[in-house]
């Protein structure tokens, strides 16, 4: 038993602090009857979703398998595949079953002994996904290397970050869908057309509203980040081979193993530090629940700059890679930053939006738009510093180390992030269940803050997609044996493939876009039919048929999702098959590039002309129901999709094509491209 | 005397051609003294734009000669700089000098002769800017080889090319800020809220947008085209010498000097061919004028297919290099006919934009902005095949080739594109000089055709930027002796330029969109100042101050175009210092594919919305004054910085980055990176 066997030990550790959370948040009581009900109604409709979604994902997982295995003839690559998606799987059951029993005893606390015990219910629900995430994912791994051993790992474990990634496809891209849909189609017919408040238990999509917060910001976010952390960790294991090498010539010791160790040791670190964070983060009577969750996220940052540090000395004999590690973190945190100050209503931007809206609703789009494109430049530059650092420190190795380092506290980047829709969920609770005003103050209050969170998660989310991106497309070109040769701008396939690359991000948006707007059409027509059908609903003699809206959103979402899903599976196969090695290398550069631009674009933005509208309904230019509102309400919805659905999507797609071709590039190394051939 | 001075002499008879047609349209009848006196308002106006550029002009070229020679101590290059700039200058001013006085006299042949006169004239105005372009930018060309030679045009000929460059900048992005200030402007007030209808004599800013329909739509547009055909021409004659030396290898016999003169030959064939093509296009009662000038267009295409196949045997022993040619020039068909499918209201997309409005406005941006995205797909597909056919037939050459067959019919598209804004302005003329309906009848009709034209020569632009843009980014290569070891995606340095260059059309972008919305501002302050204190305007009897708001539109254009035109300029400077010439390679391929996508989803999008609209307002939907309406006037107005500043803006952007890169090339390669240094 080495070092090794600690990676996988921490973890389980992890698990059972995830564990002792759930069951104290268990504990707590869960309210009224109507509280019970409704909670349960929407943990029913979570379930029921996530029942649906494997059987889709059954089927992924079984032709996949037989396309790694027969394909690559690698088996072991096949069942590794299979290992990481049922671990993200069952990331995402747990993480979303705890925030399913977090949401309704949440709105209790409020409601009988105030805001610091429901902070900490609601934080720990979302702290259970947090643990769930970085630890499953750092146990298989681990249980990987020390089960078959570094050789295998090296050659394999690529197919279990493409499991992950295949499973954060349908948490993200189908998640995304179903929330929106459930909520543009419950706001347009039910605040709108019907004039009833949000959350009002007459509207029938108001469950399958809180269910999509669930499914959208817990599940698909959770599976985001678990694919990046994975990731991040797989890169670092393909490239140590080579460090070793490079290492060697130049008169230094360190063997292979120890590069290997070295980012899941950190790793392990990381889920150290996040634990003491999360424990640290408790709510204080009068003070901004905010500032308890930013000290519980720099805490656990010292923690790990601190080992990295002590780790990069002790098992590499030098201190020239925490400055990578370092590197990335920082630039987490910075972009972070960064996108608060784009889409906070505290700072100018979301300000000039608002004042814009005075001129009519055009003026809101093209003035969000606007901040939308700024604010991608510092984002930018942040990550160009980063890869600049990570590299003069450590060489390509060191983009692994970025993105690992970026990742270490995943655990408690996912609880601050999964914070949110648990407030929000806690919200709709208590005013479905109509609870006095000030319960609702108190989860409003959690909510504004998780707003926030939320969008400063998103803008983590991008920047650690594209960190793990990069990372596995040096990976990529390690395993096709392009290093030397190089993926040169110069060569027309790559050229092409670039073109196709930083196309493929605008198609997959406009077909999400689409998606949403179709699912979003199905759900008006249902509601519009309960409320024509039954007059009771409105009059509040009768229950609204919750089911069948969750049911609608399901449908849509699972469906809806196949096309762009197919999309991001098939469009590097073609690629690689077609046009070679080279002129998919080409492809994940264009893509990796356009796609995070338009992310950062779209999240911001969305998150932008959101808190204008809150800006507004907040009393100035006129406050809710004037002209100026009206015109914030279209950017929001316009925005919904951008932030929601589209822009978080992007990662997903950048990083699954990536490691699809990752994957797969034997199979196109050894086929050279059939237009290629051509070439000559 | 050989084959290369009948370069320049073709160009002088296409030069005598356009002289011809001017003199033929200023001796048509100009109408009554009203429309000669609105006429002279927007002539004159246009031409205030004109001078006022060209001060601001005069300073950057004398900025930049200077720069040039002490910079890279060249002066002829900085000389070929000032030859360039002034004969992008003189193009845009004849251009403009026959645009406005051939609006005036379609409006009165509409009324005199109706419909086939009134095309021919306007037409004909356009082919004047035509082939100014064509025929100054080859003459330019022609007299670079002939008076200074071979040598001397291979190394400093890229002056030349910045010279166009630097004034599209002037051309398309102030251009771009001033139409849209004074359209946006004039509507925002003059339509909704004093609600005169468009083109009304009362509204102060009516001149200043029929001024911006000639500053943006002729002389801007021209400029970007002059800019592209010299580009493309350039790019081939820097890489002739490589070819030569490729093509020897092989054991052919083909002089640098025949592959520097084919381009060049071909292009003045392109010439013939298009003024067969403009002489052809006359209007028959009855039939639809879009007819007349597709088959000019076409049969200016053929000509250069089949002279094509001829040269390139004669001149170069094989047929390969037509190939490349009839790659480039399908291409541009290709893509203008895409663009008309995503954005003529014949077509499901429109229709599609048209229908969700009818759920508000928000669903307008979001399907809109679906379809923008959704429409790139097919352009970069054409590109890639036509970068594939290129490359195999013609190696690195054949895309250069490609981007020169593309551009070698542009006497005839620019006609066909100016045609539009001169229709245009004849039936805005109709309208404050309150002629009969059937005159507006026939002006609209020419108008809606020219609705189509400039949507389609918005994708030729893109398209034919997108192909220069690369062929002068193999050219920077070349020049900074890259091309052996390539520009690859795997140095650091390279994925950071890639990065940043993928952000820039965002930041440009964002940056064009915040200066026409402050330019629109200060518009429509002026104009609710003249309402406010002159009630007689609104009562006809007393004249609004037109010249108060061109002088607006002028200042604002000018003031706003500087920020964002640094920005094209320091960028690729700032990073070829800082980072070296790889990096730079990799800001290029950045900008240029991230670039293009973006364009193309703006254009497209702004195309789509405003078709969209004039569809509600055929009657569709509930017509104009519906709700529906109203939501679709929100996508058209979004769409306008879209499609006619913002979008076509990118297109200078990656031309100009890449001509900068190319002429300070050997800077940066002296200089090697400050940081880049450090990475060792």
């Amino acid at each position: 038993m080495g070092l090794k066997t600690l990676v996988p030990i921490i973890a389980v550790v992890g698990l059972l602090v995830a564990f002792c959370l759930a069951s104290w948040i268990k504990k707590a009581e869960e309210g009224t009857d109507r509280m019970k009900e409704i909670s349960g109604f929407i943990r029913e409709g979570a379930m029921a979703f996530l029942k649906r979604e494997y059987k889709t994902m059954a089927i992924v997982i079984v032709v996949l398998f037989l396309l790694i295995g027969i394909g690559l003839g690698n088996w072991t690559t096949a069942v590794l595949y299979v290992c990481g998606a049922l671990l993200s799987v069952l990331a995402g059951y747990f993480g979303m079953q705890v925030a399913t029993l977090g949401n309704v005893r949440t709105a209790n606390a409020a409601m009988e002994s105030g805001m610091p015990k429901a902070l900490k219910i609601a934080f720990r629900s979302g702290a259970v996904m947090g643990l769930c995430v970085a630890c499953l994912g750092l146990f298989g791994l681990g249980m990987v290397l020390v089960v078959l051993g570094q050789a295998t790992m090296v050659e394999c474990v690529t197919g279990f970050g493409l499991g992950a990634s295949s499973m954060a496809l349908f948490g993200r891209v189908g998640g995304g869908i179903y929330t929106k849909a459930a909520d543009v189609g419950a706001d347009l017919v039910g605040k709108v057309e019907a004039g009833i408040p949000e959350d009002d238990p007459r509207n029938p999509a108001v469950i399958a509203d809180n269910v999509g917060d669930n499914v959208g910001d817990v599940a698909g976010m959770g599976s985001d980040l678990f694919e990046s952390y994975v990731g991040s960790i797989v890169s670092a294991v393909t490239l140590a081979g080579v460090t070793a090498a490079e290492v060697a010539e130049k008169g230094f010791n360190i063997t292979e193993g120890s590069f290997i160790l070295f980012p899941m040791i950190l790793a392990a670190l990381g889920i150290v530090a996040s634990i003491i964070g999360i424990l640290l983060v408790r709510g204080k009577e009068g003070t901004n629940p905010a500032k308890s969750l930013d000290a519980g996220t720099y805490i656990s940052g010292v923690i790990v700059v601190i080992g990295a540090v002590l780790l990069s000395k002790a098992m590499l004999d030098s201190y020239t890679y925490a400055f990578a590690i370092i590197a990335g973190l920082a630039v987490g945190i910075a972009i972070g930053k960064v996108t608060e100050i784009y889409t906070a209503a505290e700072y100018a931007s979301v300000k000039k939006i608002a004042d814009q809206s005075q001129t009519g609703a055009a003026t809101t789009i093209i003035s969000g738009l606007g901040v939308g494109m700024m604010s991608t430049l510092w984002p930018i530059i942040f990550i160009a510093v980063a890869i600049f650092i990570a590299y003069y420190f450590a060489g390509i190795y060191g983009i692994a180390l970025a993105a690992v380092g970026m990742l270490s506290t995943t655990g408690m980047t996912v609880a601050v992030d999964a914070y949110g829709p648990v407030s929000d969920n806690a919200g709709g609770i208590a005013e479905m269940s109509e609870l006095p005003e000030d319960v609702r103050e108190i989860t409003d209050k959690l909510d504004a803050v998780g707003n926030t969170t939320a969008a400063i998660g998103k803008g983590f989310a991008i920047g650690s997609a594209a960190l793990t991106a990069l990372a596995l497309f040096v990976s990529y070109a390690e395993v096709t044996q392009l290093t030397q040769k190089g993926i040169s701008l110069l060569d027309p396939l790559v050229i092409i493939g670039l073109f196709i690359g930083a196309m493929l991000p605008f198609l997959f948006s406009a077909m999400t876009m689409n998606s949403v707007g179709k699912a979003a059409n199905q759900m008006i027509e249902e509601v519009r039919r309960q409320f024509r059908e039954d007059k009771g609903i409105m009059e509040g003699t009768s229950k609204p048929d919750y089911a069948k809206c969750v049911e609608i959103s399901t449908g849509a979402a699972l469906k809806e999702m196949v096309a762009p899903g197919l999309l991001a599976i098939i469009a590097p196969l073609l690629v690689g098959l077609l046009l070679g090695p080279a002129a998919l290398g080409g492809l994940l550069g264009g893509a990796l590039s356009a796609g995070v631009l338009l992310a950062i674009m779209m999240a911001n933005a969305g998150g932008a002309w959101d808190n204008a509208k809150k800006y507004v309904e907040e009393g100035h230019f006129g406050g809710k129901g004037s002209e100026v509102h009206k015109a914030a309400v279209v950017g929001d919805t316009v925005g919904d999709p951008f932030k929601d659905t589209s822009g978080p999507s992007i990662n997903i797609l950048i990083k699954l094509m990536t490691i699809v071709s990752v994957v797969f590039a034997p199979l196109f190394v050894q086929v050279g491209g059939v237009l290629t051939n051509l070439l000559g």
